[in-house]
């Protein structure tokens, strides 16, 4: 982590500890309202991650690492009460490894203890995962400035178009975001950066993006998921970046639903297709794209949808009929061949330098 | 047109004469409520094209073959008022060539005729071109029957898996519709079929596909239009019908946007990709997709949303804050190459056949 580290503050903290709870930013209420919601006890911090009030790979690791201490803080802090929270909270979500990699890291410092020293323990580890989700997020910005700057436009007088796909900015971590933090690494150094965000269907996370973007000062046009293809194909974007939930060994990438199109539309067009995440995010448990599980959510969530009515209250509408039935994956796997570069803490890899990050992230 | 042409009524006609005007299925209502519009004047007819209440392109056609008979009604009949009907209805919608097809068809025969005779003369040759939609809709069924007889799993006692997008059945036309033609005319034979069903994003459209397979008893499966990529790669897709709004001497496809990214998906996982559409559809005047005019709507498409609150009466909810900026492009181009076929009213065409398919139609 070498590079020059951009300083950034998140506009409202995600996550944030409140006595033996937490306040976190409830994301289901964006970007209508802003709404903290205070999370008392195991229960709450898994219903928030599986409903989706926190979200994002890497928020999502945090937040679960925060669940484990929020759930030993109200008992003795023996095995058991260690035990049930790992499992409770492993079972929110599938898909992204962050999950299980933050579960991993709190089972790993907190098992060998003693249950007195366990509750305390928490705090603080959970804390240091949060620390470094923000120092890995600003690392991942500078890296991406300096990709962004070998961009020919950087120095043409027109700003760079950039799109990207869901939220993987700060609203996605305890820090900068991932795919968003390069823009705002590079608006920070008076680089021109222009967004494409896709609305992202069925949970239209890229209205997030959208206000985050807004919140931040960035120019950025909405688009329907389905635009993705003409806008490539006419030469409007220079370069498509986006986060990932989980990435295989082999480098294929498991991202929210529509990031492969993204992708095949990316490389039909000529134009770069970067993938920004941080080491957690990396899996070598896992060989391939099709052994990565997929989680299938409730065809509600096509059926339904949320905003605001004439008088700018919260409403909801039904959208199909009833008694339509839905298929609704949450993710779908970019193959590796698609990806020309993955933006780490550690810097800009291709595919061939996996294996050796791997390797030292690991070491 | 020597194919087998299966029978089908529309459960509701799309478009019928009322007296001096016409009577339409209102599709901006769908799919909650079954409204009939009364249109009365030209004006009537150009908004219900523009603000989509009848929609796709055969239909579309045909309606503004009717919209010059109700202009022509009101008044004398002379050439001033034949050129202010055609030049309103041709600037309703830029993409689909049907329209200008079908106003080209009346303009020739409508000149040539005196005041007199041109008032009823509209409103015959308008019928004709109804009626011929309606048997060109049937000949592309059973030429697309043909085809989908062709699949392997149409024996092995499992349905044919059928992805479309948007709507190109029944009330996208003036008969069994086009991409959903072949669905209808194999359930009319005992073929099992099921359908994926795009949602069709900003317009939903796909909640239209969805409600008039439901009407006629289709098995069908609704999905984000994110998902397709993930269907496409699982091998849960045997072919993908769409339409056409417009298809460009080389192939070149302009249909509902979103529909290239399944084409590239499809390509990618092997699964045939074909077009369905009436030779009214083809245009040998556009060379290729670059030439073909992408309409580009109001950006309210995508921060509104129509849909039924909780009492079950119609309601609109905005999606995004106030200030965004958003691009929305109606359509999009597939090339050619992506094409596996033409599903025609006088066969399945490859890309190679399609220069002797135009010299015949022209003929």
């Amino acid at each position: 982590m070498s590079a020059k580290v951009p300083m950034f503050t998140q506009p409202i903290a995600t996550l944030r500890r409140d006595g033996d709870g937490l306040i976190v930013l409830d994301q289901t209420r964006l970007p209508w309202r802003v709404v903290e919601q205070r999370l008392a006890t195991l229960a709450d911090v898994a219903e928030a991650i599986s409903v989706m009030r926190v979200r994002g790979a890497p928020l999502i690791g945090c937040t679960a690492a925060f669940g484990v201490a929020v759930a030993l803080a109200g008992g003795a802090g023996d095995v058991a009460a260690l035990d049930h929270a790992l499992a409770v909270l492993r079972a929110t979500r599938p898909t992204a490894v962050n999950l299980a990699w933050a579960l991993n890291r709190m089972d790993s410092c907190l098992r060998p203890l003693s249950p007195a020293a366990r509750c305390e323990a928490a705090w603080i580890e959970a804390e240091a995962i949060r620390a470094e989700d923000a120092a890995m997020c600003a690392a991942i910005g500078s890296h991406g400035l300096e990709l962004l700057r070998t961009f020919k436009c950087a120095g043409e007088g027109r700003a760079l178009r950039v799109m990207t796909h869901c939220n993987a900015g700060w609203l996605a971590t305890a820090g900068m975001g991932t795919a968003l933090a390069p823009v705002y690494a590079a608006c920070a150094e008076g680089l021109a950066v222009e967004v494409f965000v896709s609305e992202t269907r069925p949970r239209n996370q890229g209205l997030l993006t959208a206000w985050e973007l807004a919140a931040a000062g960035v120019k950025h046009t909405l688009m329907a998921d389905n635009a993705a293809g003409l806008l490539l194909t006419r030469g409007e974007v220079d370069v498509v970046i986006v986060g990932a939930d989980r990435i295989a060994a082999n480098g294929d990438t498991a991202n929210k639903v529509g990031t492969y199109l993204k992708a095949l539309a990316a490389r039909a067009a000529g134009v770069p297709f970067y993938v920004a995440a941080p080491a957690s995010t990396f899996d070598p448990k896992t060989p391939c794209g099709e052994a990565i599980p997929v989680e299938e959510r409730a065809a509600d969530e096509l059926f339904f949808i949320d905003g605001l009515d004439r008088e700018g209250c919260p409403g909801r509408l039904r959208l199909a009929p009833e008694g339509t039935r839905a298929v609704n994956p949450a993710f779908d796997v970019t193959p590796s061949a698609l990806v020309s570069g993955f933006i780490t803490e550690r810097g800009v890899l291709g595919v061939e330098a996996l294996a050796g990050f791997l390797r030292d992230v690991r070491a």
